[in-house]
């Protein structure tokens, strides 16, 4: 039997990634159902909610409804959308009441406060971040290493540039990497830059079958995406930080967010997130 | 009159991220309130939500009890929480209960769920972003460049980098970027490469005055840095936006949140983002 469906927006004031993220999250409970997903940000006028309503209601089929997920801090906007043939599940209204009562006062219901205010300080970190990140990308510059927050280690393609970068966007953390390669397994210790530094560092590591798949993509065929050198190089890294005593994590069923979390949560860092 | 300040927890079976952007975008309403935010994520088991009722219980003070934000998709692990002193704010309860009534099914309470499934296609496309926007960054490659989704040009240091690096890694766009230097202003026009892909591009601008001190910080007292030549160069991008018609987005005051949702909403980009 095929899945059935079910049409759903993420309708915002602001950029659309909170209620993204938020509808996605509970979207994810319900695997029986394909949901087509529409994403309509920057909602900030009456006029642009009667677009969406009328969008709603073409998208509405007998005795299914679409799934509305809001966050929409003003109220004459989100009664626009409230009136078309939709469940809306509205993210502000549910909790601001509430919150409200418990601090004795009055929500602002400014539109678009979610993402930090640019300029203060979380948010420099996060810019410095980056590019701290990007210069220290793939053992790149050894320079200014102790600025570091966490240095990632693991063979090439383990996923260290993906979770690093995400580490600096979304946690304001100075995550720079270095990729473990047969120099170094050779000489069967890390760089004495990187050993000075032992308590940043962050090991990550792979299945030898999936790490293969991944490199075959890029050099088909090549020695370096061989299963043999693969298994090869993944033991190497492996005895290689039991040998340190570096704390890893196997990357191959783990998405970007939760290898960046895990980091963090192993590594003591504060998260200083400009979102 | 100082803020009055509150403790607030963000407590998560996963990775901590959804709650802690759904948190914070409730408390970024009330204004004159300072939070003390703290993040415990992987809370799955009774055990370590017992933990963290220790601690809410030790942060509560006579008469100002924590927030308490979670998103826990099993009832017996917040239920422990919820015995603790403070204010709950569930995210899931609130929202699966309508949810599971609509759908006319019951939602599975998998943890873990929030960012998708490594290995899909979805997945896949955010890795293959990301290289290809560090393959691209900065005007590195001309190589491929018909693959980009959208190509972000403006002066150096006008928040492209991190632009370019938010919608690989959300939103799974191929993000180039080429910066505007003075050669292109004298040319008087955008390399050819470039202009045969003018229906992706995309322009950022930055105030002089900002510019100038975001330059400051990377090469003080430098004629880069001045506040002439930014104005210079601000001015010759902006003229040359206009010439090729290319739309574009003044950078100063928006994080890379907003600019990175406006560019995707501009060039009407579809986002498949793997959150």
């Amino acid at each position: 039997m095929s899945r059935s469906t079910r049409r759903a927006f993420f309708i915002s004031d602001g950029t659309g990634i909170t209620v993204e993220m938020f509808g996605h999250s509970l979207l994810t409970q319900f695997e029986e159902i394909e949901f087509q997903q529409t994403v309509i940000p920057f909602v900030d006028s009456t006029e642009k909610a009667r677009d969406c309503a009328t969008q709603i209601n073409a998208a509405a089929t007998a005795g299914s409804r679409p799934l509305v997920f809001t966050t929409l801090v003003n109220a004459e906007i989100r009664d626009v959308i409230r009136r078309a043939d939709c469940l809306l599940l509205d993210f502000f209204e549910r909790f601001l009441d509430p919150l409200e009562a418990e601090l004795g006062t009055r929500s602002s219901h400014a539109i678009g406060r979610s993402h930090g205010r640019v300029g203060n300080k979380e948010y420099r970190d996060r810019i410095d971040a980056v590019n701290f990140t990007l210069a220290h990308d793939d053992g790149m510059s050894h320079k200014e290493l102790d600025m570091a927050d966490v240095i990632l280690v693991g063979v090439s393609r383990s996923g260290k540039t993906p979770t690093s970068l995400y580490l600096a966007l979304q946690f304001g953390v100075k995550a720079a990497n270095y990729p473990l390669i047969p120099e170094d397994f050779a000489r069967g210790a890390l760089p004495p830059a990187l050993l000075e530094r032992k308590e940043r560092l962050f090991g990550l590591t792979i299945s030898p079958e999936r790490l293969a798949e991944i490199r075959h993509e890029r050099r088909p065929g090549s020695k370096y995406a061989s299963i043999e050198n693969c298994r090869h190089e993944v033991e190497q890294a492996e005895a290689m930080m039991r040998r340190h005593e570096i704390p890893w994590l196997n990357s191959t069923t783990r998405s970007i967010e939760e290898i960046a979390a895990k980091v963090l949560h192993e590594v003591k860092l504060e998260r200083h997130g400009g979102f």
